[in-house]
């Protein structure tokens, strides 16, 4: 895992956290962008070497949508860049931790994907992503 | 700010989870570091420019105790690294932001630190961090 790509925190009202979240970083977002297949509507903002992605449900049964329900805003998942996400995803199956998705689906900002589950990780839900190269 | 300079992460049991993350993120802590005054145990991992710290409670009174009974292991804050913490503190306090200790405080890491109350953040607990030069 080379360094925390991002971290996905997850709003009730994307206008609202854009404003409030530019005004904590010092800086505007730099991009919206809908991911249908996962109903949610993210922005993205700089911090440095990382980013910060504001995730909003686009309809009743996103998992963001579900997950404020249950405890309300705030850091939903953690994300790490990785060289080789097929490699990694092999490597955290063999030490034992539950992965959501064996194989990497498509998300936001230009990225394969995968997820392992918060309870074997210690509560915290983690993501792995690998830049998808044109 | 800089970049995240560390997530903060409450953990029920320090040496189980030092041996979980190691296997998460492919190396060892490189740190253990008892806060007294904020009755925290916590170890550092390295991820590229980032750190993770987990945090552990060190007596039934500290606020990772009260975190873990409220809401269970996982995400307790993000820490973003910034030159002035003064300047910053000034800053978000004039965009609205409720700061809970105006005088930043020594923390773990050889660090000055403030929180922002999570409640004008979107439910996030954020730290700024700035280093303390020798």
């Amino acid at each position: 895992m080379n360094k925390i790509e991002h971290i996905g925190i997850a709003v009730k009202n994307l206008d609202a956290s854009n404003q409030l979240f530019e005004k904590l970083l010092g800086v505007p977002h730099y991009k919206i962008e809908e991911v249908l297949s996962e109903g949610v509507k993210t922005s993205f903002f700089k911090s440095g070497p990382n980013k910060i992605e504001l995730l909003e449900a686009s309809n009743e049964k996103s998992p963001i949508a579900r997950y404020i329900d249950k405890k309300g805003e705030g850091v939903h998942h953690i994300a790490f860049a990785v060289e080789d996400i097929v490699a990694e995803i092999e490597r955290l199956k063999n030490e034992g931790f539950t992965v959501l998705n064996e194989i990497p689906k498509k998300g936001a900002d230009n990225k394969l994907v995968a997820f392992i589950h918060p309870k074997t990780a210690n509560g915290v839900l983690v993501e792995l992503c690998q830049e998808i190269k044109d």
